[in-house]
């Protein structure tokens, strides 16, 4: 079958629903394809607003101004769980990072289960070590599996964690059937899938995730938690902090712990972070997750169709799921050379990918703003610079964080 | 004596080293006094203009400008240090908040040393609390003594934790002699102290503070870790996360501790929030400590004194040193309708000071901001209120963050 050719790809733009939406963010650089929106997220105008308009809030109000924002870790995270999450109100918390809100949860967890504490090996190294401590600290077993449905197998009577779509390969779990036959408190690390693909936590136990990739709220922007409404009164976070203490300022004497998901709060959070994730779900909530997640297929769809026309001839095999609705919004493509092939996209050729080692170069594509013709035009520049062995010319070191 | 009258206090501003530098914040209301900035700092031009020039960097960069990124804990950390806090290059981190900082260091602190945790029972609460869960999960005695001194004395082998400057009173401990008094690992928080008083960590073990109160680095901005630099490498985070691994990008299998005060990061650092402390950094060192700390001591001094002068016949008490030396940068008055005299001041007298329960009412200076001539009319206008009894008109509940 003949592959498309760059004017099909142009047809998709034309016909895509989302299109206008790029118009919304900044493209410093039209003719750089940026395929990278899975490690860091691209600067909409509308986030740049939200932190001047809290800028000023700030200048204007003092610390009068944590009358309002003293709310926005759990009206931020009720917006999230409504319009990504597929979580209820009361259930989802911005704050802390990833690794610091899965070493609350796996604590948690760990104080009610009996079992190891069990991963796959593949899984996001952050998630790996975290879980390992908290198994030494806690006298558990940890176990890393060498796959998913063996870590479920292992994971009986213990807390279980997984990434809802690989960091690699992009592939994606099928979190009903998965929750649906595990007896583990199952935390699902959803980094790589919130505003990438259709989640539904409603019968999942824990998650957590972060927002500076396809939630597009900056680098380092605060990371979210879930933990379903019947479980949080028998879970305590380890970190006893005073914003997930009840009654806040009484400042009494003991920590008690709050009713609900503040709870799991700890100290005092980044005001400009929510405000960012804030302005960024306005984004996501005018496009739809339905229509971002369409998208994301698509888009991961044309990139494997070229890749596996145009590249195993080259050396470069597509290592992502076929069938679209088993993957997220990034691919991963394997050469013994991903590194300096890597390094040449972007010196050479200025495509913007990621390198995951060993041998992968990783393609992500963020729905609101990477275009069909921007996947062919980035396929199209890997493909050439591999036949002209331009990746032999490369020179400097890489140093990136996803 | 008779009180100083309101040109001495303009006097003081005249002769004003530090005067300039206030036309570098934003003073949104200029007939506002503004007496919490150790509570929440106010906005400069600098960080403002900081933040939006990182968001520019993000926007033309995206994820390349972790190649810079990266670095800003340790940087801004290395900056803070020699300008503030008196630690060596390679001492001090910016991450997390402070609760999440403390209970990285007490937890590691707990694991090197055999005896109870300790603190006083008027430390800051989220101290009190997370060093309670420290002490329960790591099977230790938590014990919070009536004061310092008795703190001091119960920690022999153990972990002891104290604030610097004390958040209702602003009494400050002599770092130094307690430092060489005890012979428990000693944590000092230093959320009220930092960029009020000199500090001089050198011979100190441990610290935690904030950057939003008088760092003014905004709300929620990233704390900091001090770890001595001999300690460092006996002490491990219980919370392992990526940006605490050595060669974090090679995202090895198991964990193992950077080598320096980096083992202390966990997840993805607040970029933006990096960029404010650097920016409201360069404020504080064109002013420096020397003079930012005497300045404090003016201001809370001329405060002292007119509250010496016009207070005690309303009932209302200095509840704070009268040696400068031994002060922070805040002062408490004591009255029993400490609560509704401060929403009167808001409400009505257009001054912003703090409520601490049960009788305090708490005045804070910031030397880069607050005018003498602010510190007389602040107090004149408390007078006013309370002789007119105005603070019976009150309506609204308190609910602040410090």
């Amino acid at each position: 079958m003949k592959p498309p050719d760059r004017r099909d790809a142009e047809a998709l733009d034309a016909a895509d629903p989302l299109a206008a939406i790029r118009d919304r963010f900044v493209i410093a650089d039209p003719d750089r394809i940026y395929l990278d929106g899975n490690s860091l997220g691209p600067l909409s105008v509308d986030v740049r607003a939200a932190i001047g308009a809290i800028l000023d809030d700030w200048g204007e109000r003092g610390v009068e101004g944590w009358n309002d924002w003293i709310e926005l870790p759990t009206r931020v995270g009720d917006r999230l769980a409504a319009s990504v999450l597929g979580a209820g109100s009361g259930e989802v918390l911005i704050a802390d990072s990833v690794t610091v809100n899965l070493y609350k949860l796996a604590t948690a967890a760990a104080d009610l289960r009996p079992g190891p504490i069990v991963t796959d090996d593949g899984n996001f190294p952050t998630d790996r070590y975290v879980l390992e401590g908290v198994a030494r600290q806690r006298g558990r077993d940890y176990i890393e599996a060498p796959n998913a449905e063996a870590a479920i197998e292992a994971s009986a009577h213990g807390v279980l964690c997984l990434s809802h779509v690989d960091y690699r390969s992009g592939a994606l779990l099928d979190m009903a059937s998965i929750t649906a036959a595990t007896d583990a408190l199952l935390i699902w690390d959803l980094s790589h899938s919130a505003g990438a693909v259709e989640v539904d936590l409603s019968a999942a136990d824990l998650a957590v995730g972060c927002t500076y990739k396809y939630l597009n709220a900056g680098p380092g922007a605060p990371a979210f938690l879930y933990v379903r409404r019947d479980l949080q009164e028998a879970m305590h976070s380890p970190i006893q902090g005073w914003f997930g203490r009840r009654e806040q300022f009484g400042m009494g004497a003991a920590y008690e712990p709050a009713d609900g998901i503040e709870r799991f709060a700890a100290g005092t959070p980044s005001v400009v972070g929510l405000a960012a994730v804030d302005a960024s779900l306005g984004l996501i909530e005018q496009a739809t997750m339905a229509a971002i997640a369409s998208k994301a297929r698509s888009l991961t769809g044309l990139a494997v169709q070229l890749a596996d026309s145009w590249l195993p001839s080259l050396g470069v095999q597509v290592g992502s799921p076929r069938d679209p609705s088993t993957r997220g919004s990034h691919i991963a493509l394997r050469h013994p050379e991903a590194w300096p092939i890597c390094r040449a996209l972007i010196e050479r050729a200025h495509v913007i990918p990621d390198y995951r080692p060993p041998d992968i170069v990783r393609l992500g594509f963020t729905p609101l703003t990477t275009r069909f013709a921007d996947v062919w035009d980035g396929l199209n520049r890997l493909r050439r610079l591999v036949e002209d062995g331009e990746h032999h010319l490369v020179t400097a070191a890489p140093r990136r964080v996803t």
